[in-house]
């Protein structure tokens, strides 16, 4: 057993973000995920922008390490096959619309019925219950009902969306979480159960402290800007090149922040002495910093400052994260050679595991490409048998 | 067994958020969650605001479902008793900057000699390799070398800081899935194993199709505002009250939004037909339907919208979170009793799950509430003996 998920097989249903980005990680430690999609067109997402020879970039990007075969549900013989693989499987995924699969006679009370052992996960916009159980949402949706849109940008400006879709993204981690939890139980009692994870209670758990903070002042949280609510100086200056983030998260590092700026003569001064007073005086202490800051470039200063000893980050634009030399060091970019499209840089594996690696083995499918494959390894139909059954439009 | 992870023992030495956040998710699934601190301080964040009746808010959503022991682990006396503790654990979890634990001569090398299946999660700033390692990192940090603040913030606007602690909150729940993940190899194998997670490369996990855009366009992705970059519309708009998120996804959605909103002589007009179209003709299309969207309340629309299938959302402030019937339903804010703060209310479970549901079933404790409890329990050391041993200042 070289990975921490092997053996594990994943029937994927899932489409688009959440819930791929779920399997994708059970992919990268070595789970089988397999990945059925719709005859023809695949995945939505195989639609979306930007394209190599014709590959979407997007689904390359979440889909490495996955098989993919194709089946139209809607058909009965469809369904009966599905149902046999059902047997064969671990975990079934999806991110449907609550209702969906019910409609397709294939809920999970059906397919407990077939493998009682069998792991269900749903990742949904609103839940499997509730009043908006049925509503569809969309990244841009829960990031507004969640709240994290009215705690994020610039001071007294708009609410503000995330740049990445941590509406699906978050919901896609918590979902793993629960798989994961879930096969643990499984282990030990062989009881399989259904996972229900809504994209809008996940936004509400990462607001963490925001929730906190009103609860006890009673104050609605607003979007706060790029500097710490109470630390100074935390928070982005200009350079003479671009932005570096500085966190001088206590007096200590005050003290050699000032050094490292040439700014020895603000350590004379009682106000700036301890936090609570330069936060009190902060307007007037901010110049002061940011006038010293403007002499050296982004790169002068990250030297100057990893040297002192002081946090501090460029604000990075992605081709910058890509060439960073801890990232790199990382792994967290890798190149997979896709059939099509050729070589891609994608993510690497965040999780870094001395006995189990994670590893990006083969790239994203090609729509179907392991239909055939599939069939004859989880149900044990022959090239003809298939051949046959494809003049029906199954697959 | 009740609950997905009932029996897992994980020693707890994280601090803050991070590492907190990778073992709450946990203990919200019934691990035994035995948090291992500082004596007379205890983790920084019981100083960190606001507070009821001297608790912090902040600790006290974070630290839920787990016990309290104090240790000084500086002391060799205490290093003893730790090494024995390590010995009735399945997970030992820490967030120090890499080395510390070696510094303390509790290294995984030593660890693992003590206990061959212990499982040892590390959560850092930039992980425990490449040339940054040694350094330390703030959330404001990572979201800036990370590229997230690149991309979010309003349409040629300043690059903006996500309003939660996006760069820790992520690595805690990667860190929980790698947990998983290598508990799932060691209930197979008998090996433990060490997981190693890093802010840094988190934030490259989730920037997803950033990357991809990146890598295929050339272009470095910008801050885009609150508008989708291609579909229309599909943004929010101001109501008489504030704001609403419309997601008219497709030409479908378009023309129920249409009828929903009133302007059906929209309809009509050939340029808005089709998406690419709309999209081509946002800058005069845009102001015909913000007229409109005026004339009535949030509320008012939600109720239209939601009739006529359009997705859509208020962007909820944290106290319309709060009174969310969706959140509330889901049990998604919960009120536990504190026994010094009295009852707080904190975000609820967002996993749910059929056969064994997450709980929050005591709130978090005060430092070293559990000290003599867990001595007893873990090593059979009596309340005398307790007594003896905190004379020489270990706990």
């Amino acid at each position: 057993m070289n990975q921490a998920l092997e053996g594990i097989k994943v029937l994927d249903l899932t489409r688009v973000l959440s819930g791929p980005y779920a399997t994708m990680i059970m992919a990268d430690m070595g789970a089988d995920v397999i990945k059925l999609e719709q005859p023809v067109t695949g995945d939505d997402s195989r639609q979306f922008g930007p394209y190599v020879e014709g590959e979407s970039a997007y689904f390359m990007s979440l889909n490495r390490n996955k098989r993919s075969m194709t089946m139209n549900l809607k058909k009965p013989e469809a369904k009966e096959l599905f149902l046999e693989m059902i047997k064969n499987v671990d975990v079934v995924a999806e991110n449907f619309r609550p209702g969906t699969m019910e409609k397709l006679g294939l809920g999970y009370d059906v397919l407990k019925e077939v493998n009682p052992k069998i792991i269900y996960a749903a990742c949904s916009g609103f839940g499997h219950s509730g009043p908006y159980s049925k509503r569809a949402a969309y990244d841009a949706v829960v990031q507004a009902m969640g709240g994290i849109m009215s705690i994020t940008g610039q001071k007294d400006g708009q609410p503000t969306r995330v740049g990445t879709s941590m509406g699906d993204i978050v919901a896609g981690l918590f979902t793993a979480i629960g798989i994961l939890a879930a096969l643990n139980y499984r282990e030990k009692t062989g009881i399989g159960q259904k996972v229900d994870v809504a994209m809008l209670d996940c936004q509400v758990a990462i607001l963490e402290n925001a929730i906190s903070r009103y609860v006890v002042t009673g104050k609605a949280p607003k979007p706060e800007g790029n500097r710490h609510p109470s630390i100074v100086p935390f928070e982005p200056f200009d350079a003479r090149d671009g932005q570096i983030m500085v966190a001088a998260g206590n007096d200590a590092l005050w003290e050699k922040f000032c050094n490292a700026i040439d700014g020895r003569e603000l350590l004379e001064i009682d106000e700036y002495k301890t936090n609570p007073s330069r936060n009190d005086h902060y307007t007037e202490l901010r110049p002061l910093i940011a006038v010293k800051m403007l002499n050296k470039t982004v790169k002068e200063w990250q030297d100057i400052l990893d040297e002192a000893g002081v946090p501090n980050g460029p604000i990075n634009t992605v081709d910058k994260v890509l060439e960073d030399p801890q990232v790199l060091a990382r792994n967290m970019i890798v190149e997979v050679e896709h059939k099509v499209a050729g070589p891609l840089k994608i993510p690497g594996v965040p999780i870094k595991m001395s006995e189990t690696q994670g590893e990006i083995k083969k790239a994203a499918p090609v729509l179907g490409e392991d239909t055939a494959q599939l069939l004859s390894e989880l149900l044990g139909i022959s090239r003809d048998e298939f051949e046959a059954l494809k003049e029906k439009g199954i697959f």
